[in-house]
């Protein structure tokens, strides 16, 4: 019993943090309790229940199941909704009608015949991608009137009647839904992915600045955590993909117009990805070979390494800034060359390395084999700064490619 | 009106491949109108219509919404759907007892509130990880069932009845649902996981191979394509996620048990999508480096690098059949020892490259510049396949500790 409570007190205790962290959880909450006792009120209040009739329950299914967390992802539903139900709606009628008109004994062969083609077709069209990421709720409604309409025509017989109801009962749920989530603290999937992509970019930079200060034991206790930070940058593809599908619902808010480049978020993100892939390899290399570099090449390579390092993680919370701001600035070319004169130091470093490993070497045969070891351990740690280098200066290519608008 | 047609035939072309290419998406569509066409009969049969009343719509609607792709997705849906509708349908019944005995005067306000809250309330812990993994679809359910019974208790006075017909019909519903998706060509989650992860890596070896065929230049046209195959595990976690998750709610079948370790596939999948960032970077080093290399350095370390590459995807093929069969073979130890002695003999490659590089060196002053150029340029190939073996026997490390089973 002691065990239970304490699970449950945890568990409230995790939902308590999570509230704090991010309040607009909690109040998405509390605005599908504000919708929900909007739609209540056509039950309580007698006038209008009387004008809806009994279906009123069709409001309130409407708004349970379409209210999502942000403004686009609720578009996509009620659209979806509506337009799959006026489309079901008619065709069940149509199909009635053709059916009613060939005889009684093959009408319910024929509506059977037809929810059974629909329904798998339909079924079977939600793999393809595309009516995956628009239609997807759209076809799962189509079916689910198509088959309640044409049913209860064979059996009520005021089929005009139930598509009717059903219709005008879920434009106001879904009227009162996108009231809701467009006027009260609205949450834009647009926004949200253009928040997301800086935070990213700048996670990113971060880790690097961390991973290549701890290479060089100039690190502090909490730089280990922020090295872990780019690994969110890793896996966060789906999110901003479905981010970027509901954003393209949304009507124009904010600094975003309609058919603002959404996809170009995508892309940013896609390159982002990569440098995050440079990172997780890179940090591979902190945890064992570390202790192997001597420290004569480690100080002759550490200023090339921090310089490379903190031009490029600039330049990427430049890039950051200029998606964030969405304008462009000079500061990026700037930082573009700095980066390239950093590569080019580095380069430089890398050249004159054989120097200093090959003096011991005419001294002694002996020491020759330390010195080759010693060769392979250092350019261990610079190879990635320099791909990684290499694939910044693709992103900054990339995104000035991009940034058109 | 003729690009409109066009547009039409190759959608439909793509919808004919893709149920060519997996025939078990459409078949999961015929399942459903199966389903359907079942429940139709409650409609279609007098003597059940009247047993179970006019909301069998219920029943049909549970179908369309309950019904999934895999057995672990339906049953997820379904236990759900049960759990959330008796436990939101005792929990109206008992508030509306209260609150009757509260007065008349005082009713809606206790419903409405009520609903408020717990709608509130629900919605808001969707989001915690845990809820959201397993019960997303019940809470959902929860505040419709609650809504509409506490609303229609205050409407229309006969409660029970609602409660108990929508209970049952939801219960014919599911019962469908289960048999249909579990007798007719079932789809496990577990057992999609259990391919899915082979497949992956059997991948991952697939692109390494070609990677370090297409640097030494013994690719022809075909290994173009496979060398882009690791992307697919680069991005999969969601759906592996999903897949474990939904193979939690199926029962034993096939060589699965109860309380099969999904989580291990998990662990699997994080470590071969590690190495799939690797690939990343290392196919990165393909596009433009390759003509800078000496031919003489690059012949040298020719026989080490494919030694390494064919015994690490040698290793990841055999580790695959290890996941597949769930059977420990003892060719992983001999591929592992195979792993080691590359990196042994790559190693001693690189640790006898200077000798190559000092040669010329010591005969002109001149040519020095062009030597360290020269050393810089080949390690850039062999480091990532370094750490690449490094990662590899981390993997195997993990994954022989993983297959205690």
């Amino acid at each position: 019993a002691i065990r239970f409570v304490t699970r449950m007190w945890m568990f409230l205790k995790k939902a308590w943090d999570l509230g704090v962290d991010d309040p607009r959880k909690l109040i998405h909450g509390l605005k599908l309790g504000v919708a929900l006792m909007f739609v209540s009120l056509f039950y309580y209040m007698r006038p209008l229940y009387d004008g809806v009739g009994g279906s009123a329950i069709w409001a309130v299914m409407t708004v349970v199941l379409v209210f999502e967390y942000t403004v686009g992802g609720t578009l996509y539903k009620c659209l979806n909704r509506i337009f799959a139900t006026f489309l079901a709606g008619f065709l069940a009628l149509g199909i009635h009608w053709i059916a009613s008109h060939s005889g009684h004994r093959f009408e319910p062969y024929i509506m059977g015949i037809s929810i059974f083609v629909l329904a798998s077709a339909t079924t079977f069209s939600k793999f393809i991608p595309v009516v995956k990421a628009r239609f997807e709720y759209g076809c799962t409604i189509f079916i689910l009137t198509y088959s309640l309409v044409s049913l209860s025509g064979y059996r009520v017989d005021h089929l005009l009647n139930v598509a009717h109801e059903r219709v005008s009962t879920i434009i106001i749920g879904t009227c009162l839904c996108i009231i809701t989530s467009m006027f009260i603290y609205p949450i834009w999937a647009g926004s949200e992915l253009h928040h997301l992509i800086p935070r990213n970019m700048d996670k990113i930079a971060k880790s690097l600045d961390c991973c290549v200060a701890y290479y060089f034991g100039l690190d502090d206790d909490e730089s280990m955590k922020s090295l872990q930070s780019y690994k969110c940058a890793l896996n966060s593809k789906a999110s901003e993909e479905t981010m970027a599908n509901f954003a393209r619902w949304e009507p124009p808010h904010g600094n975003f117009n309609f058919r603002h480049p959404w996809t170009n978020y995508l892309k940013i993100g896609m390159s982002s990805r990569r440098c995050a892939y440079c990172i997780e390899t890179l940090s591979s290399c902190l945890d064992s070979k570390n202790d192997q570099v001597p420290e004569p090449i480690k100080t002759h390579l550490e200023s090339g390494c921090m310089n490379l390092c903190t031009s490029s993680s600039n330049l990427i919370r430049e890039l950051a800034i200029v998606v964030s701001t969405m304008t462009r600035s000079r500061k990026i070319n700037m930082a573009v060359e700095d980066m390239k004169n950093a590569v080019l130091e580095i380069q430089n470093d890398l050249k004159s390395l054989p120097d200093l490993l090959i003096q011991p070497h005419e001294q002694k045969d002996k020491n020759k084999a330390v010195s080759s070891d010693i060769i392979v351990m250092p350019l261990i740690e610079v190879i990635p700064l320099v791909s990684f280098a290499s694939l910044l200066i693709e992103i900054a290519s990339r995104i000035e490619e991009d940034m058109v608008k």
